[in-house]
């Protein structure tokens, strides 16, 4: 069902209207009518017969012409009966500003339920609870209270409300850019992110989304949306809670859990999403990417009129990974025409004074450097604006043709230009026009540089988006019989692992080479299986009850007579017993010792907000010392394994350190690929951990693999 | 000399003053007459009688009264000819604004050179060449031409005319706080960083000081400086130039170099200076220094109102290492006592919406959080100020008497409040009445926690300063009789290195245990020195031709018997006339085999700005695969050495890794200090170079060491 009744409402019923002006109830009414809402408002309150000179209604479903929206202003108590009214009036919406819910501790999270499904079965969608509201500002419907929200192409999500009246009124003190919608998330507790994405993706007034986030309920479901919504427009977001209190401070106010900030931070950079961590850069990133185009090859000019603010800039853009390349001869020559003796043509090119009796210098210079070919964007740093202030009053109008002459380049050449100015707390008019040609102007150095950088990442984004990483498993698709078959025999068993055979088994199935094992169940079974394998052999206990092998001595490594074979078995079955009387026990595997190589690590886990995680990471000492890990959302294309790699800190390892042949890398994405493909082929794996893996220089073994069941099979959303 | 007479200067000599208005030499007399200078003014031009109504001069000699500093606004190439006029007159500074010296290449840079000992001749300290100028506030000394610079108790050194214009900009429409003195450092020809540093240390006015530096020409002087004026008061500092481009930006701009950035870092910091890495930042970290408490015990609370800004500062907080610790019960339940039901009265304190109808409670609590013992701090964010816009108009007065109260308890208590604000822009009178208490208010919610952890690091430094950190070498004073026998011969025969025994005895004098090693001159000598050593033993070609020992054959390792050890002899010597007919070879090193252990590596270079610098890591695959490494400026105190065994990221190695025994940590100090104190005896060494140190159980072997003498031994200024 499309959102378009709910955020582009026609009709709105204020339920809790009032006649006292401190009241939520009677701002609401009135922000509606000052504010020109371009439909129906109906205050709803069984005491009242009048509200601002609008008819008030005892009950929603009293309302005799259709109603679109709720405004819903009474306490958390009162709304399973009102929701259930709404039912029945056939309302498609509903705004909860109520808090009391799922952020309030356990009788809240019972409450959430039963509104959530009131609203399931009546058909309607619940923004909130706990939320400041929405406003749709192309037809003046805000639910807000909030007044003079500055109108523009930036849709707004947030989960906080002091961040939005923080962005707000950034927006409305700074900027020309303002907003198309803004959207409260509250608790998510029915309309969840990934909706509201869905909705902005196609509004033709909306040119970028900006969100706050401190937790998402359906990671999963935001990522596989996100990355079909950032090829149409960019979204830019700030995720908070990423320290131990910050997690708590999240949690205590929305009650949603924070995950885990790095898994999270890839996995939206995956999605294209702009990840900001700078709250202060968050509106002018936004800002930026409504307004301008983005950067097509990560090569941007600086233009600056004195040396101090061009060193910081070089430094804070080269922090960001964007590129300043020093310009061609020709360029050089055609800015040292222009520019005074003392200047530098390098790139950052530093005017050095030679603005003082002429700002268009700025201009020309500009069109110097956006003709040239390999220059994607121009930030320019430093006093423009403020020529006519800091020097001569008539300098204000030379200042004013720049900007109409940079404004119009822009348009020209499709390439962006970020300007920094001193100044720009005067409101000079030359600042103004160039935020009239969707130009932002930055009185922060580095907000200026992060929004270069940020049209740049999204160009790149862009340039090398690649199809298969849709966050979306095959489901069962690409199972097998014989895997099912692994997992029903396990269940039925009553077992919360596989057993290590099974496990191996199972990626042998999806086609990774594993090495042959044998459940050997009597000596000579062992025996003959180290026979067949030749060469040294590793035996280990198979029990579904006894998870630490080495520790019951239920691991023999490197026999290489049947004597050792034989005796190492009865070792095995004789401490399985004194370690546990009553383990059952399956048998011994008999596989074939692992040849020398280099140690990895490769595992699954399920994550709260994004489901299955997938991690690889260098074994032995690496993982220990240095935790040399990266994460990855499943499931991860070829593109994604080949980068999870190339990630790790000691890649240099994997290369052919120290003289050494590299090792075999494709081998490993392989590896990560079917681990990718058996996790989304089977809903019963909670956690694989194959650890270690020994990779060779050709193909690798896997010497221990372990897989557990998940207890809540089928309740995946994934 | 004092610089009483240039930065307190009661009468100045304007050089090259003009009648022309949009000369420098109009403006600055324009300027002195306008801003009221307390002293004389003598405007300097041949072809004027007079400038602005005062008697002109054709030169300084001409005037008769005494001149203590002109300020020369004439070309460069004019320069060397007036201050041997200034000199006749006695004049004790100038300021010289003109470009085109050591920024400007070669030329430049003689022309640089010769000011410099026509100013020392005659007696006279330069500021600058190409420099902005300077300003004595108090005074109204405003040799600068920038007019309604705030007056105020942070004395501002800048090596950037922008960055100036930028922070006082800053200062003069977001502050109460502004400047006592301005010094534009340009070039730093003569006078240098650090010479102010001592002058404003000693200054009553000044409170803070606030640097923004591009590169330093005497790093020690400054380090040794900084550390005495740290104890009295906060040195703020930006260091630019920290990326390639940056670098040849600020090279291109002052001519300096910008040195090793993370040498750089860690020396301010163990002087004592707050470093500063964002411009947005700098000025406020300067402001909340110069008026606030320090905080003594990193521990503050943080009050919210709504969860956002709270979420996103404990993250902040958190990333600068700033600790927000949950409340005591007692607390919380006084806490509880006045906030609504839904605040949260951990850490931070979110009033969720207590302060709608009444913001005084802000001042409530803050009183209870800061009368609390733990709590050292207290940041606010959110609305504070902006109850009466968003609100009720009439909730200004609650708001304004919340202020007085809250500046009271900052007197009261000694301990900070700093506020974020998003009405900030609004400039409500409650908080320019925090401002009047000198309680920074932020429109940025990371400048906020930045000036927070500004107060929390300064006050940590403080309370753990170390008295030896004082960056002066004991300069000879340890040197050993045979230590500088060792470095003369070295010299005498024109070797470039010492011989590795010699550098094993160097050390060994200082009191690192070394093992015994023999010079053999023939084949039986080396067999006698094995059968003295006893075990196996190695051998080493020692040549000053020789480099590369291994490549010349030069090695041979675990030689066990007398046969084995002759036959090693003969084949080095034999190898050594192959590789090399003309070395000489001054014999065969033999040493006993290094038991086993973790290898390590110690070393020091000279660094263009603080001079000699030590280097520690983790030998072996640790340092080619991570560059495991951590430098130092010499010399070191025990507790530098300490922490940079600490301070390497797989210290953990060190530790007892894997049931392995923990190394010898105090014996890897006891070398950090010994070649520290080496370094500082001598001045003849240009690096050493321990590479691999054997770390054992107990003690460490230094498997190869290598001295390389400086080429221009005296010429040190460290």
């Amino acid at each position: 069902m499309s959102l378009k009744n709910v955020l582009d409402a026609s009709s709105v019923a204020v339920v809790g209207a009032s006649r006292k002006e401190t009241k939520r109830g009677y701002q609401a009414v009135k922000t509606l009518i000052e504010e020109k809402f371009e439909g129906q408002i109906y205050p709803v309150n069984p005491k009242e017969e009048s509200i601002l000179g609008l008819r008030c209604y005892p009950r929603v479903s009293d309302i005799e012409a259709p109603v679109d929206m709720a405004l819903i202003t009474t306490p958390a108590g009162t709304i399973p009966e009102i929701l259930v009214d709404c039912g029945k009036k056939g309302v498609a919406g509903a705004v909860i500003i109520a808090g009391g819910f799922a952020e309030a501790g356990e009788d809240g999270q019972d409450l959430q339920g039963r509104i959530v499904e009131i609203a399931r079965k009546n058909n309607i969608r619940i923004i909130g609870p706990n939320t400041s509201g929405m406003m749709n500002l192309r037809k003046n419907l805000n639910l807000v209270g909030l007044r003079d929200v500055p109108r523009g192409r930036i849709a707004l999500v947030c989960q906080s409300g002091n961040m939005a009246l923080a962005l707000i009124t950034e927006a409305s003190i700074k900027s020309q850019q303002g907003f198309s919608y803004y959207v409260g998330i509250g608790n998510e507790a029915d309309l969840k992110f990934h909706e509201y994405l869905e909705f902005f993706q196609d509004d033709p007034n909306t040119t970028a989304i900006l969100m706050y986030v401190e937790g998402m309920r359906d990671g999963r479901k935001f990522l596989q949306q996100a990355y079909q919504t950032t090829r149409r427009k960019p979204i830019v977001m700030l995720k908070s809670g990423r320290s131990a209190t910050g997690k708590l401070s999240a949690g205590s106010h929305t009650g949603a859990l924070a995950g885990m900030s790095e898994v999270a931070r890839t996995a939206f950079r995956r999605a294209g999403i702009v990840v900001i961590d700078n709250s202060d850069e968050l509106f002018p990133s936004a800002e930026t990417l409504a307004s301008l185009p983005h950067i097509r090859n990560n090569r941007i000019a600086v233009l600056a009129d004195g040396g101090g603010h061009a060193t910081i800039a070089s430094d804070n853009l080269t922090d960001l990974d964007v590129d300043i390349p020093p310009l061609e001869e020709k360029i050089r020559e055609r800015l040292r025409r222009i520019l005074p003796a003392g200047a530098s043509v390098r790139n950052p090119v530093d005017i050095a004074g030679g603005a003082d009796e002429n700002p268009g210098i700025f201009a020309d210079c500009a069109e110097i450097l956006l003709h040239d070919a390999q220059i994607g964007g121009l930030l320019i740093v430093g006093l423009f604006g403020g020529y006519n202030i800091r020097f001569a009053q008539s300098l204000a109008f030379v200042e004013e043709d720049a900007a109409h002459r940079m404004g119009k380049l822009v348009k020209a050449t499709r390439k962006p230009i970020i300007v920094h100015s001193l100044y720009n707390f005067a409101r000079p008019h030359s600042l103004d026009l160039l935020r009239y040609y969707n130009i932002p102007v930055y009185d922060s150095l580095e907000v200026a540089c992060k929004c270069m950088a940020c049209l740049s990442e999204y160009g790149h984004y862009l340039r090398s988006y690649h199809a298969r990483e849709k966050f979306v498993f095959s489901k069962g698709r690409k199972s097998r019989r014989r895997g099912r078959e692994i997992f029903r025999r396990a269940r039925e068993e009553g077992r919360e692992a596989l057993y290590e055979h099974e496990a191996r088994e199972l990626i042998g199935l999806h086609g990774v080479p594993v090495s042959r094992t044998y459940l050997a169940l009597s000596e000579d079974d062992a025996v003959q299986a180290a026979r067949d394998i030749g060469g040294p052999v590793a035996l280990k206990i198979v029990s579904p009850d006894i998870l630490h092998k080495t520790e019951a001595g239920g691991v023999r490594l490197n026999l290489k007579t049947a004597s050792e074979v034989g005796e190492a078995y009865r070792a095995i079955v004789e401490g399985a017993g004194k370690y546990d009387p009553h383990a059952r026990i399956a048998g011994v595997l008999v596989e074939a010792m692992v040849e020398e190589g280099l140690e990895v690590i490769v595992g699954t886990k399920i994550d709260d907000q994004f489901g299955p995680v997938i991690m690889f990471g260098m074994g032995g000492i690496m993982v220990e010392l240095l935790n040399d890990v990266v994460f990855r959302v499943l499931p991860i294309s070829e593109r994604t394994a080949r980068r999870m790699i190339e990630k790790i800190r000691s890649v240099r390892l994997l290369n052919g350190f120290r003289g050494r042949p590299p090792v075999d890398k494709r081998a490993i994405k392989e590896l990560l690929l079917t681990v990718s493909e058996i996790v989304g082929s089977y809903e019963d794996i909670q956690e694989i951990d194959l650890n270690p893996v020994i990779v060779h220089d050709k193909g690798l073994s896997i010497a221990d693999a372990r897989i557990i069941l998940r207890k809540d099979k089928g309740s995946n959303n994934w």
